[in-house]
């Protein structure tokens, strides 16, 4: 039966389950969510689909599941793959999965949501600054981590890895360059060198009005 | 062996791997950490106790864990408690551990530690609104998921109650008044009655200068 992901193009939280989707390979295909006219946040998409209001959310058969490293782990039962070769390694793996919904792709997530696509009377430069701090710590742990690995954990590509990443390959400014961080620089070019990568737009469609 | 748990009060984070320890109950002391004037950013803490420059970090002999949602599922293995029935609930578990740590107690704790442990000169209107914006939609979710069941999960006291509540025991101010929440109220004392419960700061001695 084919998984369907409840998702759209600018989430990079969308983009880990999908990109885990899609390395698999699983049969998957997506559901767009039209996230700029209020949907993720309607009764009807709280009460049906996802209480907590958020993208992406796998539906496979009657079992549905939101959060994106829930959804990894989900993913990594069915095929084997992204998972830690030790329960050690699974742990770390966790610790990222965390790690990176706290404290990377949280950040980023909204920092690239008020540059982006916030009207501009809404967007605050505080909030901005506040954040742009919060994502360069985050990125400064994961260039220190990266220096010396290939990989977030282990040898080879896992969750932990497709999490991180989940916002990293956008091209809208989000006080992100990658030539300021040599180390993740590598390890994204690693990323997209998998077989079967493929850039978010490209995978699901976007859902703001310009890019749609 | 006694497990070690590197900490401080202040941390609701800290304090949902203190509280899953005491509620275990496993045989464990806190190792002070000593925040407010930087020993977890420290090169030495990020070094030898957790590259993330973050507490909590448990200590069981060699093994160090660091994110309170690894610890919680590690103290699960020992204990056996406040895991899920099926694996089912063991998802819905992650999937609160990880909503939590990326909308609630990461929202809170900034937006705590900002309005209460913070110079004024660096305090700023805009973000303190913008923080409270966000903790009151998760505080709204909560509620709602609240109403019409006793724990977040299943039928007992999970892993999931467990990090939910990591913030909302403290009585600093930070644009929570549990009067405004009554089915998280409800559950906040169905918690605090649960036997060895205990509030943060008789867990965790307070790093706070005025309050240490």
């Amino acid at each position: 039966m084919t998984l369907k992901l409840h998702c759209f193009g600018e989430s990079g939280h969308s983009y880990k389950a999908a990109l885990t989707l899609e390395l698999g390979p699983l049969d998957w295909e997506p559901v767009h969510v039209d996230f700029f006219n209020g949907v993720a946040r309607s009764a009807e998409f709280r009460s049906g689909v996802n209480e907590m209001g958020e993208a992406p959310v796998l539906v496979d058969g009657e079992t549905h599941i939101s959060q994106s490293g829930v959804i990894q782990s989900y993913l990594t039962e069915k095929t084997g793959k992204f998972g830690g070769e030790t329960p050690e390694e699974d742990r770390e793996i966790l610790r990222w999965i965390l790690w990176d919904n706290h404290k990377l792709s949280s950040n980023t997530g909204v920092l690239r949501f008020m540059m982006n696509f916030l009207s501009p009377q809404h967007r605050s430069d505080d909030v901005i600054a506040f954040l742009t701090g919060r994502q360069k710590a985050a990125l400064q742990i994961l260039e220190t981590h990266l220096t010396q690995r290939d990989w977030m954990v282990g040898r080879s590509v896992t969750n932990a890895d497709l999490t991180c990443c989940g916002y990293l390959f956008y091209e809208e400014p989000f006080g992100f360059t990658r030539a300021d961080w040599p180390a993740i620089d590598r390890w994204l070019n690693r990323i997209a060198d998998l077989p079967g990568w493929k850039h978010p737009y490209d995978l699901m469609r976007p859902a703001y009005p310009d890019k749609a």
